[in-house]
């Protein structure tokens, strides 16, 4: 099954129209700290709404399993998995790095997927046949890098405070060994190793709805992604995705001592 | 002396025609792992030679301070202060919280400054008249938020591995006390402070020409910033941005135990 480009994108705008009014709202964000109205839970709500009436309507038997609005038809043979604003963190401190990610999977496995960073006006997706971006200076194909070595690496993680136990040692064996260590960019990391422009993502605790969308991007741009054991990355958990099967051999060598 | 803001767009757009181009270019970027062409470099140099020639084409008679090349008539009266591209990791690493920054001091005051993020399209800028900002959204005045608990304040810094020593001390006492500490914005990190959607920037080992066009944007729109030891940030080292002056003596307690 290949999804139409303009599918994702019909799916782009419904979601902006419910998180670009509510971002920067720095009013609306300070309430949130007197347990008042909640924007971002807002957004992603209303956003959650309109993306599951939109599959819905093109897709009548597919399942759909959502951040807010949890899971219907769950055991269908294509499921799709929703999160209307992946790096909540991102969207209550002004920075653009968060994204509406939508992704497609059949018996388990993620085949199509997106991620929208609408203030931005960014989409990166993949069909199936593909991974592809469109943003404001231009569009065209995402491809990974060639980077073999960890040492010539730049790696992304959305924070090291998460890493705790033995992961935490494994985290920082990890992060002597690369080049670059940054943190923080959320969902952005996985499309910008998509694009050829860092090396590694490595996280731990995602859910399904946090990694199922990314998958098939870093996959049909050329990447591998898994869990730390090297299964599957659908379900989440510890992540680690890089920009070829040379470089994440070598990264789950190190991760695992 | 107040700078008219069409002069910040003109100095914005010298400076994108060099950085644009060249930023998410993988071939270039790559090339840099092996010592040869170096595009963030050679943007920074480009961009610089313009931004300049545009400021002696305005104010002869002023003095001018660059990352790349150098003091040319740094006692003068009105001295600018430019670095064409901020955040040179979030540069190589495909991340748009990279900007153009450029400052005006007078007497060593910094007393105007613009910070431009051209792939997105934003501008922030103090004219020594209020703060403003204008992007892809919409336009208006920056405003911080009125804040005063660090109990109830997201923080920024760069990394958390750029303190050492005593520094490392105080900087993690003052991170367990705010809600939320967040790394890796770079110069966006304070143009988001401005704009009221984060409360504290603390960093450490600053240039003067990291600094000065975002003191301005700073205290234009309501904020404080100083060094650690609360004299004036212009100078660079350790920066502690707040969003108001309550919560700056808050923090500095907390920094200094």
């Amino acid at each position: 099954m290949h999804i139409d480009p303009e599918f994702m994108r019909r799916i782009a705008a419904v979601a902006a129209r419910e998180s670009l009014p509510r971002f920067r709202q720095s009013e609306a964000v300070s309430n949130k700290v007197e347990g008042g109205f909640d924007p971002v839970t807002e957004a992603d709500r209303q956003a959650e709404k309109h993306i599951r009436a939109l599959i819905k309507g093109e897709f009548p038997g597919h399942g759909i399993l959502g951040e807010e609005l949890g899971a219907e038809n769950a055991d269908a043979e294509y499921v799709w998995v929703v999160d209307p604003i992946d790096g909540t963190r991102s969207f209550i401190s002004g920075i653009p790095l968060w994204g509406t990610l939508v992704g497609l999977t059949r018996n388990g496995d993620a085949i199509a997927g997106m991620m929208a960073q609408p203030y931005i006006g960014e989409l990166f997706y993949a069909t199936g046949q593909g991974a592809f971006y469109e943003g404001p200076h231009g569009s065209g194909g995402l491809q990974t890098r060639d980077t073999v070595d960890v040492a010539d690496a730049t790696m992304f993680t959305t924070t090291p405070a998460l890493f705790t136990g033995a992961r935490k040692d494994s985290f920082e064996r990890l992060e002597k060994s690369v080049r670059l260590s940054r943190y923080g960019a959320d969902c952005y990391a996985y499309v910008m190793l998509a694009a050829g422009q860092i090396d590694l993502v490595v996280e731990t605790s995602l859910q399904p709805y946090d990694i199922v969308a990314l998958v098939p991007i870093v996959e049909q741009s050329g990447g591998k992604i898994t869990n730390w054991n090297g299964g599957p990355a659908e379900l989440g958990g510890g992540i680690v995705a890089a920009a070829n099967s040379r470089l994440h051999d070598a990264a789950m060598n190190i991760l695992h001592g």
